[in-house]
């Protein structure tokens, strides 16, 4: 898939020039730089030949249909030149080309006006406002950046042109780094991120991918592709813009917890992608998952010539919740036989200052052949007596031969130059600080169990959902978009989840004969469509005992929400079962413009107001994450029982979440949802949905 | 202070040698290469000339007396070399070999015989086992590093030498950053990292302190000298091992809670000291402290070349807790009218990807003049166009005439070598990914915060010390440790804390005659020195409404308590009033091996127990501090009042805290405490203490 991209037969660059400043001359530069063994058509109207080779006045004057078309002309030019390409047959097109969408309405417009005739013609774009296409291995470079990176194992997509060369940059500065097919993605008219993903998986020169992104055009897609591609290679992204989140109106209370970047962190974990916090997390996680092989356990042995950077480590390894290893009796003994007396030969193994390539040698044969040892950190710090290059060379010979990953913590700069190259040439990535290398371990590590989680398998409950659709015709005829208690009662009936015992009296009379019938004591709720926020206007009364409580609460309510709300329609009140007190739950819903329904979770009360303890995931989703979610609030050992109390009842937790999860997909008019509270007693005892709002799209 | 260490008149080299692998040649040579004008006096007993200076058999047939001796021979000659120095008088010593404390028993006599010849001959001690000191404006360099780094105005003092080797590797292979002071510490036999900072705090030759600690001697000394050096220059230490806490039995709640970790970073805190997680971190902060000057507001500006970089510096200063500066009308204005179009003249100023030097010197230009911006962040990516060193000089002589912090990420590594190089020449930090010069600026942030705490102002409230006094006597008298409620009261009592009306009752008739003046409803308590934990053995009673009650449960209680804990001296029931509910809060103490005193604070029950929603400072703290510390916990909220709640007491809370702090700081006998709970009202009503445990020492 996207094949022409990357390893098309010809290649025509549109734009090409003389001029040694102009895009269109350094792109057909790179292009044969880069060694590209195909054909090359330098188009321009002037004619001519430039860097040895004939010029051709338009792709439709080609001798041959070229695999792909790199567009590098003023941005009035470009449609003309895809219809060019479109006649002509061409399949993929890299429009470099700016003044479209980020170029405000008219450069939008244009914009259409590409999509439209590459859809016309078949034909696959990428830009336009981009900086191009590498792949090491064809070879072949069209972009305009400064020279070729390494070959390497890398595939990395930026969204962001200039990100893309200031890190071609650093891996021309030495081959600590290298990359498999570079993609600057540009404005995404067409090709995403998405694209890329699902033609990457397959590529076998392809062991990692990186991608930089802004934002993603289409989220559930996404989710299933990246869910896909995780399972084959470990997918690692930088998403950008998570601060400036969700400035839109909400009405509810989840709404306002649930920002793009929830959203984000959400869909990355339930779609096994990796999130790296910072551009330099991302470049340090690749090199561990480009160059070693994946970490089987959290067992980490260190080697260390010196004690302060080894603590350093163990302090950062126990941090990201990786342990150390405990050596077997029989290495540690083999250890103590060769190394000094002063020496450590517990994990950390410390080497000591002066040692020279032998010790290390040693102790990386016996560490790394150790059972209990998943993975190494070989610290060398520059020391008077160290043998930089040997010791690296010992590193790297020991890495090729295990099967364990092993990671380098070369210190310094100037003295160990050398030997972090040669680290490098034998596929060990070198850190400069042993935080960093243990992070990469984590990184590791959370790959991992992204990968073992199974594949989601969504349940799909017996539900009444005609008798929702009903209700939803009902409140858009009405022209209204809140739905309150009463309806929202029906709806949770329809998705068979448990609440108590209700019923809608017009008048007191009618609230006292429900009363009886209910038993004593009851809640009075006022019933209006109008009134979302009952408590505001006194519109809830608890713990009636008596029918003349009931009477009184019914008048005082009513009076109360009519002088409160005077345009109000007001039904009546809702007479309620009083329910025993349980532990309050939160389960809410806003919908995402990225990804869709995202499924709150936390406990009630202070907890979600002051604490802000929630979770989400994205909806659909299925038992192993609705548990998972249960897990992950700081406050879970509410859940748990804590002073003696017996445990809540977990399945009842899950089996809301799993229903709200279904309800909110098979209706995505609903914008917004809370239950709050979800009344949850102890183990399998149940729970009882007290209370639910709902919001329905406008249109 | 210590001058002669780091600017000596003279220096001896005790072991100089002729060959060219020992260490004692290596630093003779360095110290000559470091180009140090005073005399460097050789000391071996085999005589001859090394590096054309005449060797001295001793230190005591030196012709002069050296203000500084370096001895680095075999450790069993150690002693007496130092005899040697201290009887010819020489001021200060480091001792380079190795063989003391770190090995072993025997090495740790031998530091202990050490030590007490340089106290007899009053001699300041650095070592043994470290690298040496370097002072590059002296300039003088007696380490066996390899090489002495650049100047600068960095004092750095390390715990490990072989991180010391590493960072001085660091710093050789470019000009980026440059030292002051280094020290090699070693294993602090004498000079400690107390003593430099002490020293240092005057130097004008360094404006920052930077140190890699594993460990403090004297933590409350450590405290009183950071305060005031941290209010001259920024002190900022990377402190390892801090997992690895408080593995020491503990009995209390509190102790559980309180590992080293926390003592540390409470002590630093409370001293103005600076914490970077991780070395990266440390120099990253230090070359904005070092070469910038400090930020004085938190609006930062960025100039970019790249909108991605901008997004992602955005993304960082928000999560730090920086803001945006918002550019003044008339900065937008000349933007605008100076750069294209489809740039940005808002903040971040995208000076787009085509822009050469003159873009970003505009813009520099407005942008640094604009009042409301604290600090800027300048990216530069390495794309076609870009001018890397005429950008860096613009960039660099902005800083020059600037007032305000500016902070390089010129991104990439082989095109914009030389761009970071000009960089460093004009004092600019380059930082190869904008996340870490964001983090950068929050560190001067923090710094300007924690400078700007007043000075503790300790209260003494008018306690009654001799009753305190007069009841641990009595338990020690009687071999007990631990204090239960009959006492704690009397001592809380003694700090004029409120407590419960409360009486001993011997027999179930005192009880019921002190129930009736206290009033019912009452509790019943067992009261037994024996029995710590009352309801484990069903010793408590609540709610108790008439004097059948009271009777009953007296016998109930001392029945059961005697059934239990058959050994226990029981001395009959505490009868205490019923306080009102109000908010539990937990406020405890626990004694930290560096620290002393260290005080815990939180909500009661779950908050402490299932969400360790808990902060700590070392006591005595003041008013300030106590007040901070209601704001630290996450369940904060709880304490200004939610869902229409008033606020707590706060002052009642802070009142305890500040007596509890002073009672354990009068006591240093007190090892553990716990108040759980300190029973709060809403404001203006005050607090209770309902329980109080405490542990005294076993001394």
């Amino acid at each position: 898939m996207l094949d022409t991209f990357f390893a098309p037969k010809s290649v025509a660059i549109v734009g090409a020039s003389a001029s040694l400043d102009k895009l269109g001359h350094i792109i057909l530069k790179n292009a044969l730089d880069s060694g590209y063994p195909g054909k090359l058509y330098p188009i321009n109207p002037k004619g001519g030949e430039i860097l040895g080779l004939p010029v051709y006045p338009s792709v439709s004057a080609l001798p041959e249909t070229p695999d792909l078309a790199v567009i590098v002309i003023p941005y009035p030019l470009v449609p003309a030149s895809i219809q060019d390409c479109g006649e002509k047959g061409v399949p993929s097109v890299v429009v470099i080309s700016a003044g479209f969408r980020e170029a405000g309405i008219e450069g939008m417009n244009r914009e259409v006006e590409v999509i439209k005739l590459a859809k016309q013609y078949n034909i696959r774009l990428i830009g336009p406002n981009c900086l191009g296409v590498i792949d090491t291995f064809t070879p072949m470079n069209v972009t305009f950046a400064a020279g070729t990176p390494p070959q390497g194992p890398i595939g990395f997509m930026s969204q962001s042109g200039a990100l893309g060369t200031a890190i071609l940059d650093w891996s021309l500065a030495g081959s600590r780094i290298g990359f498999s097919k570079f993609v600057s993605l540009g404005n995404k008219a067409d090709v995403s991120e998405i694209d890329l993903m699902d033609a990457w998986v397959d590529d076998p020169n392809t062991r990692v991918i990186l991608a930089y992104i802004e934002g993603l055009p289409d989220g559930q897609r996404f989710m299933e592709v990246a869910r896909r591609v995780s399972r084959q290679k470990p997918v690692v992204i930088v998403k950008s813009g998570v601060t400036s989140a969700g400035s839109r109106a909400v009405s509810s209370h989840t709404g306002s917890l649930a920002g793009s970047e929830q959203a984000y962190a959400a869909a990355f974990r339930q779609s096994g992608v990796l999130r790296a916090e910072t551009m330099q997390d991302l470049f340090d996680y690749a090199l561990g998952f480009a160059y070693q092989p994946l970490l089987n356990g959290d067992r980490i042995a260190i080697i260390t010539n010196a004690g302060g950077p080894g603590i350093l480590c163990t302090d950062a390894l126990e941090r990201a919740g990786l342990s150390l290893a405990r050596l077997e009796t029989e290495t540690t003994r083999q250890l103590q036989a060769f190394l000094p007396d002063a020496a450590s030969a517990a994990n950390p193994v410390d080497v000591l200052g002066d040692a020279m390539a032998d010790r290390y040698r040693f102790a990386l044969q016996h560490v790394a052949g150790d059972p209990n040892v998943d993975g190494l950190i070989v610290i060398v710090t520059p020391q008077a007596m160290t043998e930089i290059e040997a010791t690296a060379r010992a590193i790297g010979e020991m890495a090729q031969q295990s099967a364990k990953p092993i990671l380098g913590c070369m210190m310094g700069e100037f003295r160990i130059e050398t030997g972090v190259q040669i680290l490098a040439e034998h596929g060990v990535p070198n850190y400069p600080f042993p935080e960093r290398a243990a992070k990469a371990f984590a990184a590791m590590r959370d790959y991992r169990q992204l990968r073992a989680q199974p594949d989601p398998k969504i349940e799909r409950f017996d539900v009444d959902t005609d008798k929702v659709r009903q209700i939803f015709r009902k409140v858009r005829e009405e022209g209204r978009v809140a739905i309150g208690d009463a309806e929202s009662r029906e709806i949770l009936k329809a998705y068979r989840m448990r609440i108590p015992a209700s019923e809608l009296a017009a008048t007191a009379d009618e609230a006292v004969a429900l009363a009886d019938r209910i038993g004593y004591p009851v809640v009075l709720k006022i019933a209006s469509p109008d009134i979302l926020h009952k408590t505001d206007v006194g519109g809830v009364r608890v713990g009636l005992q008596t029918a003349t409580d009931v009477r009184d609460a019914f008048d005082l309510i009513v009076y109360r929400a009519q002088r409160y709300v005077p345009d109000a329609r007001i039904w009546g009140c809702l007479v309620q079962e009083m329910v025993p007190q349980g532990t309050e739950i939160l389960i809410g819903m806003s919908r995402d413009p990225q990804f869709g329904p995202l499924v709150t979770f936390g406990l009630g009360g202070i907890y979600v107001e002051a604490l802000k303890d929630v979770t989400f995931r994205v909806a659909p989703f299925d038992r192993t994450e609705a548990m998972a979610m249960l897990g992950e609030i700081r406050s879970h050992a509410l859940i748990e029982g804590v002073r003696g109390q017996k445990p809540l009842d977990k399945d009842a937790i899950v089996d809301a979440l799993l229903r709200i999860s279904q309800l909110v997909t098979d209706f995505p008019n609903i914008v917004e949802l809370d239950i709050n509270p979800l009344m949850v007693y102890e183990q399998g005892r149940g729970a009882n949905s007290l209370d639910m709002r709902l919001v329905l799209s406008a249109k």
